[in-house]
């Protein structure tokens, strides 16, 4: 894995992300990746060699991460044609552009995209919350990341249905509030829950994130992880998150 | 609230409550209730002065329970004749039989044995395992109550779909391996779940036991609480489980 040069545009950055020394080429008026990214990376089970999927890849900091872990191949689909570009350029950069295939596109339109069946694990950080009563313009990206503008919950579990193979994985970073629906569907797609795993900011608050990760065609059964907090009491990070940020982990 | 005469049958031995002086009719041979029901009874959203059904009720602690946190008058529905007549006695003991009765009865044929929709609130600690491959003995009641038997996941939400008001509660106790299924299968009923929480026998341990809360006719939004913890460090009960025992409360 050889770095090559990050070809940068006007107003970007590059991040570290520590592990595998990789890099990230962000925009600080466009979305950029936050923790949650990270724990969807780091709780997805990765198969070494295996290939993956990264519905909504943003920035390309998740599939970067799956590399990183041993996946052998990683495609990103994104629908913002900046962030897909970003997302390439961060791809070439790290020296990961021949495992890394970012495709500019809706997942709303995957079965023009891709073919069916093609994949070990499917992973998605999608928008978290419904659009509700108010317009989001169309210019405000960071809103459209963050709302499902472009896809809701249902698009995203829609399109692993028919990326994931049979007895293949899907993965999701998502909010505590919305875990019915999110099961309920999970499993009307054929892929039972598996693995959850609650995010607590700190001891005795309530979950602000979960993660979430089921198998095409399992049967029932779900094995839920100890909780997973944030912050200590002293504001700092715990040893579980610092862990993932750990270049000898 | 006067607590009149406990008639005792052999092998049966009186245990205390704590709250309200209420007390319980048990035969250590037969199901004898355990934290679960206590954490069920005081989890579900009472509201004073509101009916209540308590689906395979067994010894009755959670209908004495609720009517000691404000419910106007509990129904149980019970399938083991012996279990329904100890707890009749039970009520009966503490002074309650007006406001708490027992219905010997299959929660399975509930169309027969009570009007739909007259519930402001409907619990269950139900059977927790699937019978799986291996026989249950009719005569091991015990492993009756344990597996489902007499009453699946399935057989509990349609009863309470049929028992509880628009807009009215149903509450439960389960495993958390089963919340996928609890989450489909209430969803599916049209209650949606509202809150739920996840009970850890300790700090750092995956939870044993979940506690939900449907709203019959509800939007989405789940409401995860703060993880209930059993036990300390130091092996004892931790003051969440403490302040239910406590007379003060």
């Amino acid at each position: 894995m050889t770095s090559t040069e990050f070809r940068l545009k006007s107003g970007e950055r590059i991040d570290e992300l520590v592990i595998n020394n990789l890099k990230l080429i962000q925009h600080p008026d466009e979305f950029c990746f936050s923790l949650d990214a990270v724990l969807l990376a780091h709780f997805a089970s990765v198969r070494c060699g295996g290939s993956a999927i990264d519905l909504g890849t943003g920035t390309g900091v998740i599939g970067l991460l799956l590399l990183a872990r041993g996946s052998a191949a990683v495609t990103g689909i994104e629908i913002n044609p900046d962030m897909a570009d970003r997302a390439c350029r961060s791809a070439e950069g790290n020296g990961l552009a021949d495992r890394f295939r970012i495709i500019h596109g809706d997942m709303r339109d995957i079965k023009e995209l891709l073919p069916g069946g093609g994949f070990e694990l499917v992973v998605s950080n999608p928008p978290y919350r419904p659009v509700g009563g108010g317009y989001i313009s169309p210019n405000d990206r960071v809103a459209m990341a963050r709302h499902e503008v472009t896809a809701s919950l249902v698009d995203v579990v829609a399109a692993a249905k028919y990326l994931v193979k049979y007895r293949g994985r899907f993965a999701m970073v998502h909010l505590p509030e919305r875990l019915a629906e999110i099961t309920v569907a999970m499993c009307a797609a054929g892929i039972e829950p598996k693995r959850l795993q609650l995010v607590y900011p700190a001891v005795g608050k309530k979950p602000n994130m979960l993660l979430i990760e089921g198998v095409r065609g399992a049967r029932p059964g779900l094995d839920v992880l100890p909780p997973l907090i944030v912050y200590t009491t002293d504001g700092s990070y715990s040893e579980d998150i610092m862990k993932l940020y750990r270049q000898d982990r």
